[in-house]
């Protein structure tokens, strides 16, 4: 597979670079007849979008998305779908002061070992622009979905902690999500992080944060046995992600102290005939597979690379300088990929969806 | 790609049961003329065999591998590599007992709800048997690096948490994994381990661990941008490993909660002209691609689900029932899964570096 | 995609040398719950079988196949179907004499020049002793087109043409191939065509041949625009068989002299309220997807070029030199790849079918 | 894969509708430092654009290209080239008439099958406007090839054959291809063809096409064994052509009339060290893999399905009726699938030599 394309059935390719003309977009493998216009889209998208809250990058973009092919008379036809944003605040010129030095904790020193050239314009093709065509095709991948499995399918996320500052689980309500520009659904935290990211901010410096990704709704039997499994595309999903550092599944990391007795959720007959299980450790899935139980995942976000305070790096020329990253930045990237690891989460579960019904469903 | 197949231009197949007559594999896409015997790979599968300790299972299997094509006159032919283990241990019958409950913390229910047949011998497929070919194509995948990029790769892994006891990282020394039988690279730590197995053991209980992988001596250059990022196809690989939970990439999680001057790695040149990094929290890679500093990843693996002690679940006939699984099983699966992990990351790093020179090389 | 495997979501892998311990293949993305036992391949696998005319070659080959894995108590799994043939009758003395010459027409040269070594043991991988095991994938093939479209679909093949020789089409009768050794669909042309290939082979020379295929009882809908066309993977499929020239689709080449009005063909509503087409140029195939009429292929099969008649060539040391090529051989291996030809349509058939009924029928 | 994409390392996605906004490409894989500027497509396309003779569409396109990403400061950056083509002279209302009809020899019935909704602008997705990609995705491996193999790599194509009329093959000329608006080689067949053609036309008929194209340059050891054979996937390149019903190879369907030793192509030393053959029948390929010699493919166009006579067909409501297709239309199909079948041809070489690099060149 080349590396601008994800999934096997529900498949998607981007490119365009940060400070180029364009971000484009097309979403393969459609089902045809499911009802898709630009708001559908472009609703995912606001959440996305820089510019909204103090908290992130002040570039200035709407963002507006238009569909370019695979609709007619406002359904899918079953071929490719075609999605442009354009670039409307792109400004090359802010970045050729940095145009030969590597900056650390950015890709521009691996992308010029390994391409032995440099698109230095904020970044170019690695730059977390790229995600807005993540979100979108995400929008889409959402529709299947639903289209497949009904209306009772629900993917969202929210930050669970940000720098050392965690929520109280407690307190989780999701409606506080449009209450805050966190996507923090503890409203306690939500004051506190505020705060935190204010010092962040004013000091030049970045924090990171951890996401969690929750999909409810989805039926079992999504996924695939050993290299297929749901868990590893979803790992490999939401690690594609700009700045993501680390990915867990249910309890994740915390199951390394476990015992097997405290880990393994028990199962009984619910009421209504179906499986219900005692605890959910799994996290939704078992040897790769769904359970019906919710699928739920955990991102962690690195600090934001670009921060104002000198750092000692290189340049392409092979000699020792410092430097300080000026341009427009979020003091923590965790908040805006928040809608992008949903996105990726509903990809990833269109894609199973439709392979599983290849091989098992007809 | 269906479920059974890893990788793009190294590329391997497995299949076979737990119980069955065997375990195959087939390794495609194999440069030529690099030389390969059976102890090559039999070196390698040794170390994840089973009934080696009291702490791993007691299930007898010599675990002979045997190279059935693609090999002529001791070197690669560049045709397919196939390989047979044969199972010698299988006990059918000791399963049967079990064959119409659903194992929690197994994937029998979601197997069954998949396919809607289940192959209950030991798990059929599900069962972490299989990855005894996985650490076969990883010792082929070895083989490719050191043939390309020279004898300087080293891959290894170690234990860095059995339960709730975590390794000294200051104690690190990675001789100290061939004085113990649990890959634990701290003296002090392994005496502390071995005591706390003993009694997860004898109480029939299971325990949860952590693996850390480390890859030395990868050039620069080696993974792509956006969808085929190297920690990207780490985290798939991993995650795909029978009882994974979670993975991380250098300082992982960690970062979360460290500031974007603490983390990112400030880079100067060294005295033979390289450039050097002053610390390696991106562990490794850098925007998806490998930085030439040693590749570092970790992996949670959740405990052995199979346990002595009674747990509530239900059949297939959708009873409420209870379960003990007796079989043979390893208190800590995590143990076996370290030279399996090294084998996915070996494959990754081979796989990636046909691709590289693929597109950037040549 | 590496070059031992065929398929998207029905997908195969092949491995093992002519002369070396075994054929192996692997068969993946099954659907569960078909019934499947080894007799339900070896009935087709003993139609290609080596040795059961004079008119192709004397090798002696049960071509017994074992299932190894993904079958559990008769039915498959949704595991993958592991497939073994052992070489019964392989002598790789035979070929020393050759082991430093290039045969022409053979894929000796190719093969050298791309890998940079030789396994000479009667070609190795390139011999058609391969296609065996394509021949065991198209018996599955079948049972997933039946289990799911019903007992209609009857995928068949037939020689049209041996030498200068053609069928009278007048005179097709598909019982006729219960009558003939020759996958010969008109009486009277078996009987020239024995007598001429009695002469070819008497003279240790060989001939071509033309096969065509045909299949019944596809519903419309298999195939996929632009790239995924049923007729490119047809003639993917068709081409990959050894020593393919051609490939054509309905009436072929011979629309290249043919109007509008001639080629296209006109469609009227049937009394069972279906269209009818009035025609069949297209060989059921309309841009690229299956219109419901008989899907129509044919195949040019080149002479074999293993002949006992003295010919150039050099050796690998570079010299200049003659050959003439022994063994045992079929005068015309267009004959054994009818079978061949019927398996590789069959696969690509059930292939499309999965991933249609992923797209479009959920 | 899904529909849309091609390739397996050079790999491109087309998209965009007959009668929609535009035509979009995204090729990724691209080899990094690759000089490439819109020129170097614009020519190519130029070659396909229509209107430029009484025997193409009238249809006014100009067909310009647009890079839109991957390219920085005149070289590729290995990040996904984006390319666009509005239509400029769309016309969705010139086919409401036959919105509800099915067009005989056309995908309208087959598309409507598949996805139970119809685009019927000019056929949407499945028109021949979509080869245009084809051509700009061609250009680009051209310079891969080139950029890699030298300047020695010629790709080019010519008709050999329109309705009954063959060319003389003793007059092959190819800068005769620059005299004529027909792609002939042969001054004397592109006297008869006008005339043919001019018929044709003015009849409202419609005629078919062979296209013969030859890659010279290409190095031995493109291809791989069993199902990445070279001919296979150039097999598979040309019958996804709109309009291709047959593909041959080297001597093709004549080999079925031969024998050995006339179809074997016999090796000698050459003066330079390298190997010489002394008659091409093998067309360049053997084993699936090229040998060195001119690869050489032909493929049969079937006659323009859109005529002016009229045809019985059946509606979207399941009635008899009659159609004439009036539209703007090309009498042969053939003599624009020219640049496309050189394009394709271009495709599958560039994507192999990058494969043989990554297995056997590194």
């Amino acid at each position: 597979m080349t590396s601008n394309t994800f999934g096997t059935l529900f498949r998607f390719t981007t490119y365009g670079e940060s400070h180029g003309h364009m971000l484009g977009c097309v979403v393969d493998g459609l089902p045809p007849r499911i009802p898709l216009i630009e708001d559908d889209i472009q609703i995912c998208l606001d959440k996305r979008k820089p510019g909204q809250s103090k908290y992130t990058t002040q570039r200035h973009e709407s963002d507006t998305v238009k569909i370019l092919s695979g609709v007619f008379e406002g359904v899918t036809t079953g071929a490719p779908v075609g999605l442009m944003i354009k670039n409307e605040d792109a400004r090359p010129k802010d970045y050729s002061d940095i145009a030969d030095k590597f900056r650390p904790g950015h890709a521009d020193y691996t992308y010029f070992k390994k391409y032995g050239v440099r698109d230095y314009r904020g970044g170019g093709r690695q730059s977390a622009r790229e995600t807005a065509m993540r979100v979108a095709a995400g929008a889409i991948a959402r529709k299947v979905l639903v289209h497949r499995l009904g209306q009772e399918v629900i993917i969202r996320g929210a930050l669970v902690q940000i720098g050392p500052h965690k929520i109280d689980r407690a307190n989780w309500d999701w409606k506080e999500l449009e209450r805050n520009q966190l996507f923090c659904p503890d409203a306690k935290a939500s004051e506190i992080w505020g705060k935190y990211l204010d010092g962040v901010r004013k000091s030049g410096s970045s924090t990171g944060a951890i996401i969690e990704v929750v999909a409810e709704g989805i039926t079992p039997g999504l996924g695939a046995p050993i290299y297929g499994k749901l868990d590893a595309d979803i790992a490999s999903a939401l690690m594609s992600i700009n700045a993501a550092k680390g990915v867990e599944i249910g309890s994740g990391f915390a199951t390394a102290a476990m015992t097997g007795e405290d880990n393994a959720d028990e199962m009984r007959m619910g009421t209504n005939g179906n499986v219900e299980f005692l605890s959910n450790h799994a996290g939704g899935i078992l040897g790769g597979i769904s359970s019906g139980q919710p699928i739920v995942a955990r991102l962690a976000i690195k600090p934001t690379s670009s921060i104002l305070r000198p750092k000692k790096t290189v340049n392409i020329h092979g000699k020792d300088t410092e430097i300080v990253t000026k341009g427009r930045h979020d003091p923590c990237v965790g908040i805006r990929a928040v809608p992008v690891a949903e996105a990726m989460l509903s990809i990833v579960l269109a894609d199973h969806l439709l392979r599983h019904q290849a091989q098992c469903s007809a």
